[in-house]
C-alpha cells in the first residue's frame, strides 16, 4: 500500500494543509487561519482536529510517513520558529516537537520559502533548474536560493530574508509591501486620486480588488502594482548582484499581481544590471501558486 | 629546496605584486600603476619586468610554482576578466592565459576580494573561521563571502558583488562611497562647509588627509566618514539578511579610515536588525591590510 505524507505551510494569515502522494499529488487538502490563535497550543489543537479528518478519507494515520512544514522563520537545523515577525507566537518556538508529540508522527520543518523553491524545484516552474531565486509575496516578503540543486542555507541556517533588506522610508522591504502595508498604500493613493477608478474610496481595497481593477486597466490599480515592482525589483537588483543567480520565481498569494508588478521590476532590473546579467535573466511566475509550500513541506518526508 | 609563488593583487588604481613562500611569508614586495595602462598589453609587459627583477632576488624562474592573481571581475573558472568597471580594459580579457603566455609559468586567477578573503581567512583576521564576510573598500567596493571554509562563489561564479547594489542618488554603492567618489563628495561638503577644519578647500582633499584629520578630531572629516559608514552600513544589512553571517572584516586600502566608519555604521546595523543577529554580530578591520589580497592570490598556486 501507497504512503502518504502530510503537507503543511504556515503563513501569517492562513494555514493550508494536504495529504500528498510521492508524485507530488495532493489528495485531499483544505485550509484554517493563524492569525485567530493567540497561543500556539490552540493553533496545534485545530491543525491536529482537522487534519485527522483528512488522515480518515485516507485510510488512518498508518498509511502517513511523517509531516513536513514550512513556516515563516522556520529553521531546518532545530525544527524550531525564531521570532517570527509574522505569526502570533513570539521568541522560539519548538514547533516541530510539538507536533511530534501531538500526531505520534515524524515532523520536520523548514523556512516556508525554502518549502516553496522545493515544490517549485521538485513539481513546478524550476522542474531541473540547477540555480534559482524564489520570491514568495503574501502577509511577508520570503525568499529562498538554489544553488547547485541545494536549498542555500547561508551562514548560520536563516539565509534569504529580503523581506527584511532595507527599503522605503526607513523600513524594512516587508512593512512597506506585505499584504497589509501594500493595502494601506493603496487606500491612501486612493484617498489622494482624483481620476477615474474602480477602486473604493472607503478604505476597504483588498489585492483582490487590487488585481481585478489592474486586468480592467485601472490607472490607479497599476500605479499601485507599479510601486511594488520597483521596491521589488532594486531588492532582487541586490540579490542578483549578491548571489549571481539569474532565475527568478515569485511565488505566494499575491504573486496574482505577477503581470502587474512586472513592467517596474524590469524597468529597475535594466537600469541597474549590466547586459552580462539581463541577457541570461528570466522572471517568471511560480507554477504551483498556492500548492509550492505543501508540496515542498511534503517532500522533506519522501 | 623551498619553491616560491608569485602574488598579484590587482587594483583599480595600483598593482601589488611579490613573492610568497608557503608559509605566508612575503619575502619580496613592490607596485606599479594600474590605471597609467589603456592597453592590458603594456601592462603585462612592464609587470613581466618588474616581477622578473624579483624572481631573480630569490634564485630565478626555477623556484617559481606558479603565479596567483587577483583582479577586479576575476572569474575563477575561466580565468578571465570580465567587464571590470574599475579597469581600463573594457569586455571580456583572458588575462590568466596572456600572463601564462608571457611567464611560461602556471597562472591561476581570482576575483580581487575572493583572494583577499582567502588571504585574511589562510594567513590573517579570519584565521579558522568557518564563515565571514569580506568587504574591500578602494577604487571600488569589493566583496567575498566565506561559508563552511569555502569561498562563496554563488550561481554563476561571480557572487558577492557589494559595490554594485542600488545606494542613493541612483547610484550603486560604490558610485557613491569609492575612492574617487568619496572625495568628490568630501570636496563638495567642503565648499559648503563654514566650520573650522584643516581640509584644504581647494579640492584637493586625499583620503590620507581625511582620515589624518578624523584622527585629530575634525569634525567636516568625521562627517564624511559617518556618511561612508552610514551608507555601507546599510548595504551590509542586506548581506546580512540574505547570507545570515555575522562575522564582518573590512578590509582594502580605505580600510585605514576603520575607526571612523564603525560609528555610523554600527548605528545603521543596529537600527535595522534585531537582537537575534546583533547579540553574534562582529565588525572587524582585516589584519594583512594591503597584502591580504596578494597573499590570498599566491595561496591559489599552493
Amino acid at each position: 500500500m501507497d504512503s502518504y505524507v502530510i503537507g503543511v505551510d504556515i503563513g501569517g494569515t492562513g494555514t493550508k494543509y494536504g495529504i500528498v502522494d510521492k508524485d507530488g499529488n495532493v489528495l485531499h487538502s483544505s485550509s484554517m487561519a493563524t492569525n485567530t490563535h493567540e497561543q500556539v497550543h490552540t493553533y496545534i489543537d485545530e491543525l491536529y482536529e482537522k487534519v485527522s479528518e483528512l488522515i480518515e478519507k485516507v485510510g488512518g494515520v498508518g498509511r502517513i510517513k511523517g509531516i513536513g512544514v514550512g513556516a515563516p522563520n522556520g529553521n531546518i537545523y532545530t525544527g524550531t520558529i525564531e521570532y517570527a515577525p509574522n505569526l502570533p507566537w513570539k521568541g522560539i518556538i519548538p514547533f516541530a516537537k510539538m507536533l511530534q508529540d501531538k500526531f505520534k508522527l515524524p515532523v520536520k520543518l523548514t523556512n516556508d520559502a525554502n518549502a516553496a523553491a522545493v515544490g517549485e524545484m521538485m513539481y513546478g516552474a524550476a522542474k531541473g533548474m540547477k540555480d534559482f531565486i524564489m520570491i514568495t509575496l503574501g502577509t511577508g516578503v520570503g525568499g529562498a536560493a538554489v544553488i547547485d540543486r541545494k536549498i542555500f542555507l547561508g551562514g548560520d541556517g536563516n539565509a534569504m530574508e529580503p523581506g527584511h533588506v532595507p527599503s522605503k522610508n526607513g523600513k524594512v522591504l516587508e512593512r512597506n509591501v506585505g499584504k497589509k502595508e501594500l493595502l494601506q498604500m493603496a487606500n491612501r493613493m486612493r484617498a489622494e486620486y482624483t481620476g477615474e477608478t474602480s477602486l473604493p474610496s472607503d478604505g476597504t481595497i483588498s489585492t483582490t480588488a487590487l488585481v481585478v481593477a489592474a486586468e480592467e486597466g485601472d490607472a490607479l490599480a497599476q500605479a499601485i502594482w507599479d510601486e511594488v515592482g520597483t521596491l521589488l525589483g532594486d531588492m532582487l537588483v541586490s540579490l542578483i548582484r549578491i548571489l549571481d543567480i539569474k532565475n527568478i520565481f515569485i511565488g505566494g498569494g499575491l504573486s496574482a499581481s505577477f503581470d502587474f508588478i512586472v513592467p517596474s521590476m524590469e524597468k529597475q532590473l535594466n537600469y541597474w544590471l549590466t547586459p552580462a546579467y539581463l541577457e541570461k535573466l528570466t522572471i517568471k511566475k511560480a507554477l504551483l501558486g498556492n500548492d509550492a509550500g505543501l508540496l515542498g513541506a511534503a517532500s522533506l518526508c519522501f
